[in-house]
């Protein structure tokens, strides 16, 4: 059963939910407003569902420290994210981002020391909103092996890119893997097999076994192609700071950022009826046979968010409804 | 047969033949060092081969102009191509935006009104050989359809990074289309269907015939992602100058070019260690059962160029050979 709750309420009460365990008051603001906006996306397993397992890290690792600047021009910054969560920290690098590149035409900003930071859409399209290219890679722990290897040396490895447009911006991510780890997990906790050729176990065989794949590795998404994404993704979380390989339970995670303005290039309002002409283009072409229309990728989310926010509210499944206004989620 | 050419010898062919066919001194010695990059890569097909191709498109183009700079900052540069080929103007560009990045710490460069540039590595490589990232993207000639549609809308789209190391760079490029423009054209050639689930005929069906493929449309590679990652390509694209979409026979192309300076974020050495400690994790990583060794992308043609520089000559096909010394290919 799902329950409505206005967007003020819902924030309020994953805040509430949040500094109760442990986050200071400002980041926990920055990760509510992230949950909300996936929740309205419709990416029901990035929204406020994550609430519970944020406070099992927050235990674990506790709410992090002060997040410094190590290094700084006027193109570019590295932060040190003092074990805060990516929420926090990449919302941080993101606006640092625009600001050098609304103040210099380009800002390159690498995070490192920070953990989990949910959907990378949610970064750059704030670049896109500020009429700047945005831009994201983040490397974390590896779960992925490359193509013809068995053992996990990729993270997961999602790429986002945003570009404004008249409307409304073209948002998209996606992950270079051919599968979230997180939906290994929940594979085996629903006791459900993996699709065919998504994994190998701990000798290299392929494996449909949730279990077998969590002590083997995951396979990139789209065979060599994917691979290589995965090592360009991985490089780019390398020089945002991430150790060349994140080993289980330990080592630095990176994430780069990057915003760009048009202008440099062209007057904005042209790079954006470019961007929008492309996007009509799209939409407007014909479908496959018995298709209904053609997505433009990333637009399905980008929607429902703008729609949701204009509504108003949310539907949360009644249990995380109950428990986060219970503090128990 | 193959016919062995000392370096030198196949750059004064080439140079020889393309100024036969009316290219500027300066520019033909530019493609020649791309051709005979690609025939050591082992991409025959980009290679000396394709100097017959280029002179037809000199025949019906005409050798170009002079190039010039449309707009300029620190950071970024916007070149007119002069309706002079790819090989010549994105050398040109990649130099620029490794020459703004060496002064600026960013190089961001479009160029348009250009047309065919070969391999997106021999690019990209440059910055990585002088300690920089590069980034490159091209739009060209749109005949991918979307995922979900069956209108030419895309280019072939390709994409390629370049990262610095201690001993090789890593260099990744590839098409975000499931298969080459030419590659259809080539099937068509030799009467071979193409692959199952490569394109769509004009009415939207499945077809491995490749004229009906022609004149319809290829799909992009690997589903969803694909299509998004060939979106992102697009819209960089537009940024560096193609119009949104680029209808046959006619249109703007636009190429994007980007370096960064590693040290931006940190000192360029563990930058380079880094790269070098994922490259040899993944060389040395568990193969699958059966497999020979983990190869990183991109680096069999890497070493594949440097061993034929050291080693001073190529092998090419004996048509080829008598052709470009006879002016006649």
């Amino acid at each position: 059963m799902k329950k409505q709750l206005e967007l003020a309420e819902a924030k309020e009460a994953a805040v509430s939910y949040l500094t109760h365990h442990g986050m200071p008051q400002e980041h926990a603001g920055m990760v509510a407003d992230h949950l909300i906006y996936a929740t309205l996306a419709g990416h029901d397993f990035a929204g406020l569902s994550r609430l519970q397992p944020i406070a099992e890290m927050l235990k674990e690792r506790g709410p992090g420290g002060s997040i410094s600047t190590l290094r700084e021009t006027p193109i570019s910054a590295l932060l040190d994210g003092a074990n805060v969560n990516g929420y926090v920290t990449s919302v941080l690098a993101m606006d640092k981002a625009i600001a050098l590149a609304k103040r210099s035409g380009v800002g390159v900003v690498g995070v490192s020391n920070s953990w989990f930071s949910g959907m990378l859409r949610y970064y750059v399209e704030r670049a896109a909103d500020a009429d700047l290219i945005g831009m994201h890679a983040a490397n974390s722990t590896a779960r992925v092996a490359p193509l013809g290897g068995i053992d996990r040396l990729l993270g997961t490895n999602p790429l986002a890119f945003a570009f404004p447009s008249l409307s409304t911006p073209l948002v998209i991510d996606f992950s270079s893997a051919s599968m979230m780890w997180g939906d290994v997990l929940y594979h085996q906790q629903i006791g459900r097999p993996l699709p065919e050729g998504r994994a190998v176990d701990a000798q290299g065989a392929p494996t449909i076994d949730p279990a077998a794949a969590l002590s083997g590795a995951i396979l990139a998404w789209g065979g060599a192609r994917g691979s290589a994404l995965s090592m360009i993704v991985q490089a780019l979380g390398i020089l945002g700071g991430s150790d060349p390989v994140i080993r289980d339970g330990g080592g630095r995670w990176g994430y780069f950022f990057m915003a760009i303005d048009p202008e440099l290039l062209m007057p904005l309002q042209d790079f954006k009826k470019n961007i929008q002409s492309l996007q009509d283009q799209v939409e407007n072409s014909r479908p496959v046979p018995d298709g209904a229309f053609v997505r433009v990728p990333g637009s399905a989310a980008t929607r429902k968010v703008r729609e949701g926010r204009a509504r108003g509210w949310i539907e949360v499944d009644e249990p995380i409804y109950s428990a986060i206004t219970r503090h128990c989620v």
